[in-house]
């Protein structure tokens, strides 16, 4: 007889996406029901709205325009990725940082929410796992489906400015993400160095999701993990072109499992192949067609243009923290990170703010408290908006 | 201190692909430094060379152009799939064999590997695992590297024309895939509905391939699991349009897990909700753009467009066994199926009879013993071939 993973019974009940989408769609129904004409702002998911550039749109017809044709039709690319993809981002992203990383260090994925799933199959069940907390919960829901029950949370709140300290019992592998979601905190080039020092001497791994580092502004805040020394040797990054060139729902992104990480018996190089192991069975590689627009994502010319539509995007966060402010909430990020995380009055629960804002104007946000408790009392807004929806969502919280 | 996953070390040394591809990188080189001219023809993977209906081109421009346009430009889908695109595969695909599924019961996946991959993942690890043998490796490394080892080897051979006897003792998840990669074997009716029986008499699970069944001509052979009674209780069924539609490097395919497939405590619906809760975790869906070409890959006309592709790659296969039997091999398979089986004479092993095929005509085969110890004295020849080139290859084969 059959018998289920126990594992995702942990998960199932309460869902906690599914769970904050029906009651965020009720709440909709209702609205609608009420007053059919008010319109609404769903600042929910990080979800880009600016058009790709013309040359990541050319590069997308050039490579359909292939496939149509049998001198130029191609089937299966290389799993790991597209080597001119994997040497775009060695060239075009890491170098930028003073970073060296080779082609073999990239394994390009159909997206950062499937490389972390894919990353953690490395290590064994039994490690101990440190999260962020309140975090972005696929990172804890992919250790609860795997069978890990080791969990200990990094308290990130207004006192440490959102940036967990150093974990005081042994964490095994530490879940980073900075540029944060959802708190919209950046970590400092000394913060991150203290983490880079913890798992080195406690021989610990960091799995770095850097998604929104592209909205990193400040010279002085580190875009990725590797511009710490060391990072190389206990760091996994994640990246994604989701945000920065607009491919959300394109689905291309990539991991860094550096050649000289190693963990308890590995020796330098094995992480690596052992990841190539995992990729190659779990699936066959991301879209060619999107990877070749990747690649023109990549280039100069493109990068000035997506600079553009992230300016753009915290020129919007700009605007929205204004008018939050004035309309009586404590805001945190929008600054070097797309999200704004707001706090209502002293004891309002996540569930109230977002009430006080849909009701008055039409803004839905995420509550904290889907990110774990330690986000109560907060609201999560995207600024992945167009400029005059965000305008108007101003005026209707200070009318 | 962080551990690394023992069972990846299981398939690390001797990972199946790896091995073989080295080895037949190795054999090109050395061919091309005897003899640079001489015209290879890798007839290894499964991989596709005709190119795509111009609907189904027109189709990728049109998304990637409206990605171009604010006022067009979309973001995030529906992890589980594009609505249209799953209606499409419950009315274009399964209504035509005569199957009423519903679109909550199609999961959109980008290609059978990921599914498979992921489907495995709704198991406990403590399941009995019964695979065809010889078989396509992944799902044999899926559930190693996940951690299960009570596998058992479901014979695939001459004597019982590749169909495997109904195992003889407790088997919990069966694996069948059928028109069978790699032996080319397509599966009666009666056959199947043996294997139904034994898995709702044992409370079995079958996970059922179906990717090559769009290669079925013959009407008597089923296109897919539910077309037999009683199948919706006890199977998932993966799909993909990387055969059926030319989409190997564009990735796209799905899972059905119906309403009324149950396990050991489980009520209706609590698997196909459980498998919801695995696709958000470890994933976000696949490629938009690549669901929009899915969408018009299953209209009627380019339906027929594709039975002409397929009609072209099975002449191929006629062809190819022609050639091959003349050379003195036993084909079987390349009816109803893209691959041919193909068996020296007595005694010889696989990789005598790629020598064999090599040597002469430059044709690279894939060693049956690749897919298991019982494809021993067998090679499979994929037939996704320019025709021009199958027939200079059979022609090398007989001067």
């Amino acid at each position: 007889m059959t018998t289920k993973n126990k594992n995702i019974s942990k998960l199932f009940d309460s869902y906690t996406w599914f769970v904050f989408q029906n009651k965020l769609r009720k709440k909709i129904e209702e609205s609608q029901l009420s007053n059919p004409h008010k319109e609404l702002y769903l600042m929910t998911a990080g979800d880009t709205t600016q058009p790709l550039p013309l040359k990541v749109v050319e590069a997308l017809v050039d490579a359909a325009t292939k496939l149509g044709d049998r001198s130029t039709y191609t089937g299966y690319g290389e799993c790991q990725g597209n080597i001119k993809l994997r040497e775009a981002i060695c060239d075009n992203y890491y170098k930028k940082c003073g970073i060296n990383l080779q082609s073999k260090e990239i394994f390009v994925s159909d997206g950062s929410q499937s490389a972390t799933f894919s990353i953690q199959g490395l290590f064994d069940l039994d490690n101990v796992v440190g999260l962020q907390s309140p975090m972005f919960f696929p990172f804890l829901d992919e250790n609860i489906l795997a069978g890990r029950n080791k969990i200990i949370y990094l308290d990130c709140n207004e006192k440490n400015n959102f940036i967990p300290e150093l974990p005081t019992s042994k964490v095994d592998i530490i879940y980073l993400c900075f540029p944060n979601n959802p708190t919209g905190s950046v970590a400092t080039k000394e913060q991150l160095e203290a983490f880079v020092k913890y798992a080195i001497s406690n021989n610990s791994i960091i799995i770095f999701d850097a998604v929104y580092s592209p909205f990193i502004t400040d010279p002085n805040i580190p875009k990725s993990i590797y511009e710490i020394k060391n990072a190389t040797k206990c760091a996994i990054e994640i990246g994604s072109f989701s945000k920065m060139a607009g491919f959300t729902g394109l689905r291309l992104g990539w991991s860094v499992v550096p050649f000289d990480l190693t963990i308890e018996n590995t020796v330098e190089g094995e992480l690596n192949d052992m990841f190539r192991v995992i990729e190659y069975t779990r699936f066959l590689g991301a879209s060619n067609l999107v990877q070749q627009a990747g690649i023109v994502a990549l280039s100069t010319q493109c990068q000035k243009d997506y600079q553009k539509i992230i300016n753009y995007y915290l020129e919007n966060a700009k605007i929205l923290i204004k008018g939050l402010e004035a309309f009586g909430l404590k805001c945190f990020g929008g600054k070097d990170n797309p999200y704004i995380w707001a706090k209502g009055s002293e004891g309002m629960s996540s569930w109230e703010v977002f009430d006080k804002l849909f009701f008055k104007a039409g803004i839905a946000s995420v509550p904290g408290s889907v990110f774990g408790s330690s986000g109560e009392g907060f609201v999560r807004l995207s600024t992945f908006f167009n400029r005059e929806d965000i305008e108007k969502a101003v005026e209707k919280l200070l009318c």
